[in-house]
């Protein structure tokens, strides 16, 4: 295989940073400057939202998850795949990190499934199975000195296209990519400076969670509902192959001894 | 080089397919037959007047050329590179062509320049200079096998975005990998059969247009002030060492017989 012993930096950003103009082209910079291969995957749901509300197409969210009929997947799609995933490929252009702006769709790169409606009917909401990732195809375009900058909109090979967590997705293509055989690092970045014992206090930053402490951390409530599924990805991923998760914030991508390691 | 005596079929369709579903569909489907090398261009300007038009936003045209304030770059980046370009990569992966969508941002593969503000502003609408595509790398994507979908959104490499004409997308990038020696037939796709002699004769198609008759056409009438662009591109690429340009129907896309043949 190709990728085997290949290091790679897979990165996923969130609607925060991307809302904001300045903040957004300030992590770019950090990203544009992170040493070797590099994946960015991106969301985008804020302005998803601001956008569906100036259609006044009602924006409904069920356990943090967007509903995504037939309308809110046109939207997702324009707003994630063509506004921010094209703004962010421009930009990194410009700072001479060769970038190339993907869908799942293209290339046939990630094949996602519809979720079943029930218990909740999400409308176009895509869930990528084990082999959902063409990791082959992926890593050629690494081999080409290329950048993937992800949107989280997949499609279902079938020609319909469905909105993915890009959580999941970063954490699928981490995993895909570290199955084939290379070294896979998987950043999240948020706006806090990593996962905080005393959410109050920025700076009780939790170092370092590992499979022992982790349960522990559930139950005292230390990880609450929201960061509840970026951890279960980050073990899923680690699982996986994946040798490190790290959660941070934006401003110290380029810092390696900020935020939460997560290890198995 | 690898692209010489390389065959490559460049195809151009316009908002009037792109419109409507069950005729873009019906188009996907002969595009994804079509044997060789192939690389499509799209448009999509009524799809972007109708979003314009939900969000209030004035839709200005000059010349047939839409005037692309921050506000409707956003609009088309949203529409071209989003909604229209991920619509149409889905459907084709979907259809056994292995399609990827991309902007001219993508891999820098357009560099366009900012149209100067005299004598009329365009805005964010850029030209695509003689050095403006990179067609080494699009090349390499074509020796993966794939399938490249270009939507007219550009950038000027200082992370600008710019709106381009898709026609004189389709023509830059058709001359950019003749010019690398590979044998190229552009086929620029409309709502009519072709050129027509009498504009409302459907089956008044002048089956072939040279340098001699074209500027005879040109003085009759025949060919009006909508179409001058299109023959004017098509002499360009033709000058630049493009083999053929045809002019024809979506329906026809298929059916090498049918529209008009522009030749040096």
């Amino acid at each position: 295989m190709i990728m085997k012993n290949m290091e790679i930096t897979v990165v996923k950003t969130g609607g925060n940073v991307i809302d904001k103009p300045a903040d957004l082209t300030s992590f770019l910079k950090k990203f544009a400057t992170l040493s070797g291969n590099k994946i960015l995957i991106h969301g985008g749901g804020k302005l998803a939202t601001k956008l569906s509300d100036r259609l006044a197409i009602p924006t409904t969210m069920i356990e943090g998850r967007r509903v995504t009929d037939s309308q809110t997947v046109e939207i997702v799609t324009m707003v994630y795949a063509g506004l921010i995933n094209k703004t962010i490929t421009a930009q990194l252009q410009s700072l001479g990190c060769n970038a190339v702006g993907f869908s799942g769709a293209d290339a046939g790169m990630i094949k996602a499934v519809k979720r079943p409606p029930c218990p909740v009917d999400f409308g176009f909401v895509g869930d990528i199975p084990a082999d959902g990732i063409n990791s082959e195809r992926l890593m050629k375009f690494i081999d080409m000195g290329l950048v993937p900058v992800f949107c989280s909109i997949t499609a279902d090979g079938q020609g319909v296209l469905l909105n993915c967590n890009a959580d999941t997705v970063a954490q699928s293509i981490a995993t895909a990519v570290a199955s084939a055989g290379a070294f896979v690092r998987l950043i999240y970045c948020f706006d806090k400076q990593g996962l905080l014992a005393d959410v109050n206090d920025d700076s009780s930053v939790i170092p370092l969670i590992d499979s022992d402490n982790c349960a522990q951390l559930k139950d005292e409530g230390v990880i609450t509902a929201g960061m509840i599924p970026k951890i279960d990805n980050a073990f899923m991923a680690l699982n996986a192959g994946v040798k490190e998760v790290v959660i941070k914030s934006h401003r110290d991508l380029d810092k390696n001894d900020k935020g939460t390691r997560i290890v198995a």
